[in-house]
């Protein structure tokens, strides 16, 4: 085993920040040490195998992106990256863990999806990765399967509220299913939309002939998403559950969680990048009309939708980072192509697959909130690593920089630049970028994959099958 | 200089554990590593002049009590804790940093109270000490004065909005101090109590022959603390100051800085042992007659009051360092004997000194609330040190266990017991205990300040002196 | 066409009282006049047909009783009233009006069900009667037949979110029934408590052997009344439709109708006298056993449920209705026997027919809300009349006391008595009360219906068939 | 004593519409008949001394302005409109009863401002004035004098948490007042505005060189007075006195009243017209510097000051208007001329004598509300004349139209038109109005009180020396 060492850097944790190196033995950390130091006499940087200068640069923890789809089957295709594209990309962004979702639906047994998903995703990942699973059709089957998962090192699972006759749980299977994890310690996640309501909503749209992208987000209103966050809130309350809300995009949904979270329940939500960057007004167009809207739209539509950026939902998102209402940013990466993929839904918004890819550039995105005061380089880490491996039971091996952790690290150069695009640039699979053009004033400059170098100044030098199945714990994150 | 070595102990932070070492070189931190490390061929632990053993402990960064009064002037007597009985006091239980409260008041100059008390505590203290400023008599001087704090490493200042002709502060005052505080990066804290309101109360009671213990609680109503924490909030909303709102004890103070805290605002709140644990309820005595209560009542007098366990307000505390709407636990230690101190208040509640002092078992009481499953362990930390560092600009140096910071470690043991009590067991110059009877599970095994072991199994290994001075850097803390 | 004067009396209407006498010529109020009057040189109270003496007494609008379901099928069982002994038991009581409820039931038309309860009610009422319609079955039928129901005289329609199989209406039909209602005008009246999730908590407590009515309330969980009030509010919201929430026994859901009117939305409440009164602790029983607790609580099995009284859920009523976060007070009568009826749930709470009945009660009830200082005596007019007239859409003709107003008085004494019970002294039909034992200090003297006297001193002088149909106007208390 | 009969109008209450006549027999109402009536054979209409026709239009009770300040001393000069000046302009405006404040300023008697005011009044006023008394110095004295205001007819007085050194009430003088008020059953009514911290930000701008009228509003922050509000409402709730905050002008201050209702204290608003139509943007002038502002803006300014259009508070005051959250509308009508008055804080806004005159304008200005749909015509008459009468002990004798009140009636014709502008149009002594331009839908035809027709098509036919002094009653609207 190879031992490695990254020196002269500023290691960043969620409360602080501290002038070390760090000192890697085959896998795992094994010590912090006080910059440049002559241990007890022994001048490591001589001793070691190789040594990172991470000089005038932040050491952090590897990201941690606990929300991905990759090669879900969607609306008829397939979410284009598969575990390999995926996880490339990932680790060019500082990514060196994701949780994907294997998915069970109705009709079929959660132990035959976890099986899929195990087969796509085994010897195929750049990085580490581990599975949170879908409960797609709750029933004596699948409440039986939900005792198995903790074994499986599957701590959480989802359900959606949203999507009748794919994934769609009706109040009393969300019931039985929260008593169910409330039993065994998992987390519940939530998809919280008002799936029945807005698929009405959507249909008149279609037949008022407003068919272009735009009006997947007028279809898609927050009154639905709010109402879905609060109902998941008092049906886990109910139950004693604790919950986790994907992908909030709405400020009233915030609200309702700072609600529950000040009443002392174990509430907690995620955001995505779309949502504190991107908004409802791009997809009119350039032309601002709404009927005849370019199909250019359609590369931002995401479920929840973006929001109206007038209502001032993206400024909520950011301060529910800094207020703690939400406590991370996972990407939930489900990439589609426009060619064949997206296209699907030219001329019925309806039948446009739902989702965006951004796992190459959550660190990056989020590191720009830095830059421009949204958050604190502490709370970057925070959002990115630590509160992830926290609440998905891997601290302690993940999102920390301390002995006996993975040897999970980036080097992140507040001096660099990146320009995010798609020509060339990325690495995902995708044919276009909902990113296009941002620029962000940092730069992942070197990634460390338990011990390995997967990126650096030369380039990529990961492969499909170095990451590992991550067995999870219960979280850690309950109060 | 010596090196030690911390071996064997799960090394506790605010965001999880790990099993590792603490290596110690002179008075910092060199190295966290994992357990028993052979690092690199050098066996440490034969290499260190000291090997302390923490196995099956915890090992946690030493205790900061960011709220005492040694030797404040009261009431026409003195808090009976010297800096050094009281610092010693505090390295028996844990807590290796403090931060008094320097005092100005109406009439004298903010530099002279300043050197005043660099002068009470020069020399004399066990562990090390910062001051926060009182500013009791806000004019052009004082004003001034703010300006030179910053440089004397005093980034932190307090204002009363209670005791009218001592402390008190009126609107006016309190937003000219605030425009400049956040001119100057200095944190306001406060002590909310609307003042004025309280003392007709308590004049009234006592026209009414309600001269007990008690009913310094009943004169001190919730609705007037509640109320001052809102105006200091909106009059830190105007002026765009941080405000930090010292000793919090009613439920309804806590919902006004939760609400602060959803809007954005920087705003913080501490609370004190005594308010997660004692009541108003106790004061009544044995008879429960209010106005013929014992003067017993008198050992738990302090400002704010004890609150009624009946409207729920302990529960609410707790509740709060739950939810972050708490972000510490100091004692705000105010130690008046029951001889010749509190007995000048009998037939007069009015003029009983107001304080308790907890210096001493803080770090257990709160380890109490990890037993009892009110918070986590981490938590514990982090409302303990690693908050309190971060919050008055000691991060990096105190509050973690990180290389570079000062060694200030605490062993502590979940299989020990600690009893408090007063006789021969408690090492404040108090005559007498607020916490008389507490049983704590766990117990504080060995303490080291900057590198030195103050306290171990064979008792009490420290000196009035070791304690340095703390120039504090600004609030680490700000969203 | 006969006159009559009611002389004497103090009139009280929603904003205050005046001493005045009260002409009524035919059917119709023709003036409202300063007491004893000698107008302009004519004796009134000689000229008239008949005088009532109403000195020391109060004169009001007759009662309006917005929810009562006659002969309705539940359960495989029928309310036991007709709408003659109902409509009887309501003249004795001071109500003078009722609305009750058509049914339509999924696979079945509205038509069918509305001309079913015009044929059970034509020629049998003793006072007037108007309806809404029960939609429980939305589909392109129902929605085309709400297009006529403005016409029919029927502005408002109840949806139910509990009852999955027999009401229970689906988010996407609630959703395209309020857009109907909001294009209509008509009110949309709903039961909100989450059905589908009560159901499994039901059946779960059968499962473990509760099957006595006492756990009837601990499946109906407050939770889910909160969580269906605010789901019912945004779709509300999202639609612009004016919502009225029937029953409301939960504080947190009348929490959730004080925000949404706080945000200025049309949002209403009735509550009804058994969640004032009432609680779900007297279901225990004698012997506080809720597994075998004695069958009587089967009385008191209603829907939402009697609610705990510990939890404070009486007093927030009461309380709603002072803030007028609760707007008016109506019975919910459906009364079944507890032979036959009730008894059918005997071992199985969930097939216990729902309902109490109180139709001859409420304006006593709540008069003595008046007696124990809950809310004013003009409170109490305006929630049981004068409210319930303008919400739907019979202001002018009915609630107030005014010329052109039909002549629907009520002369009540407040140094009267009433004792309530059921043995010879009430005259529903049902062979038990509700409200056994409650003493009332008032009475309810004399009953006049569009000029005709129903109730004196002598009796009851009302028949059946004297009670019209009244068709209603859109409702007149929006903002 | 003459008669006279309003015939053919739509008589409009608080909760409907009725046709009716109202008869009218020397300074009372006597009756209110079915229209046109013959009543019992009597032709009214030939038996009354004058027939008013009504036909097409309302008939309103006559306004009742709650909030005058007739001659009030101010910043070294005194407001402009004597009490008969005043109470003409109010005559022809349809405000038929005023309440005007007697001072009391600090070293002053209480009863010699009342009886300074008594003079000032009596014998000038063309309709009925009441008054509240301004405590304006809170000690021994003014407490003591406090106990005779019921006995002379004056159930509400003032205090300030602004003007300090005027009128300026500190805290524990609040508490002592209002302990005292809770005990003779008078209404507190509060200028709601945190006085000193609003001195030092308007002696900082004035200190700047911001010194045009702009900048008043800019220190008179809205969060001093959701601030004070707050205060108000806490020091309310802790003596169990019910509260009445003066012209809210921020919507926060809105959402404590709201909040403080909810919980079902006795907490009350009025907001004024100007709050509810003007803006502090105006106030920049044509150039919209707002260093160098025109002075024009001066004409607009008062105390709560107008609040930015952009941050909405003008549309939450109608809001608060729907919602019940704000009770009334009264004009503080505080009338200062241009010359010689505003033009004294030429140079300092500090100097400008603050006050809007209204009294003329306030039925016309809501009326215009409900002409765009902001409120209901009942609404309308609601906070204009219903609601004042009933907070201020009135109700009865003022404020509806029945049997028994005062002849205070209006004629309002909605196909009418009334342009508001000064040049010879309005009465007020004032030499400009806050108001020219203003266009409103309606008009004002006819206007009697206490059964003399004061306004018709010919003009102006009171008088001063008509308006009696109305001794009030306390408070008929606490819950």
């Amino acid at each position: 085993m190879s031992t490695l060492l990254v020196t002269g850097g500023t290691v960043v944790s969620s409360t602080g920040r501290t002038e070390a190196d760090v000192l890697v033995d085959g896998e795992r950390i094994v010590a912090v040490l006080a910059p440049s130091s002559n241990l007890l006499g022994t001048d490591l940087a001589s001793s070691v195998d190789r040594v990172v200068d991470a000089s005038g640069k932040y050491v952090i923890p590897g990201g941690i992106d606990a929300h991905t789809h990759m090669q879900l089957p969607f609306g008829g295709t397939e979410a284009i990256d598969t575990f390999e594209t995926g996880t490339i990309a990932a680790a060019w962004g500082g990514t060196t863990s994701i949780i994907d979702f294997a998915v069970q639906t109705q009709g079929t047994r959660v132990e035959e999806g976890l099986a899929a998903w195990h087969e796509k995703a085994r010897g195929n990942c750049a990085v580490d990765y581990g599975f949170h699973q879908i409960v797609g059709g709750v029933d004596e089957h699948s409440l039986k399967a939900m005792e198995t998962l903790v074994d499986e090192g599957i701590t959480s699972y989802k359900m959606f509220m949203a999507y009748p006759g794919v994934f769609y749980a009706t109040d009393d299977q969300i019931l039985r299913a929260m008593q169910k994890a409330r039993e065994l310690g998992l987390l519940t996640m939530m998809h919280a939309e008002n799936g029945p309501a807005i698929d009405v909503l959507a249909e008149q749209l279609y037949n008022q002939g407003k068919t272009t992208p735009y009006f997947h987000g007028i279809a898609r209103a927050w009154q639905m998403e709010e109402e879905a966050t609060h109902r998941a809130i008092m049906l886990a309350d109910l139950t004693g559950a604790p919950l986790y809300v994907v992908h909030v995009s709405a400020k009233q949904a915030v609200e309702q969680l700072a609600a529950a979270r000040n009443r002392g329940q174990n509430v907690f939500g995620e955001t995505c990048p779309q949502y504190l960057y991107l908004s409802l007004e791009e997809q009119l167009g350039a032309t601002g009309d709404p009927t005849w809207g370019d199909f250019e739209g359609a590369k931002w539509v995401c479920s929840t939708p973006l929001r109206s950026r007038e209502e001032g939902h993206q400024d909520a998102m950011w301060q529910g980072l800094r207020t703690n209402d939400l406590q991370m940013v996972s990407t939930d990466h489900c990439p589609f192509c426009m060619k064949d993929q997206k296209e699907l839904g030219r001329g019925d918004f309806r039948a446009i697959p739902n989702g965006i890819g951004s796992i190459e550039h959550r660190m990056d995105l989020l590191y720009q909130g830095v830059v421009t005061g949204q958050i604190s380089l502490e709370r970057w880490v925070e959002i990115t690593s630590t509160t992830p491996a926290r609440m998905f039971g891997l601290h302690g091996r993940k999102g920390v920089i301390a002995p006996g952790a993975d040897a999970d690290l980036v080097v992140y150069d507040p001096n660099g630049h990146t320009s995010i695009g798609y020509e060339k640039t990325h690495h995902s699979a995708m044919d276009h970028s909902a990113w296009e053009g941002f620029e962000i004033d940092g730069h992942v400059d070197v990634v460390v994959s338990r011990g390995s170098v997967l990126v650096d100044d030369d380039g990529f030098h990961g492969r499909a099958g170095h990451g590992q199945y991550l067995k999870r714990g219960l979280t850690q994150y309950l109060t």
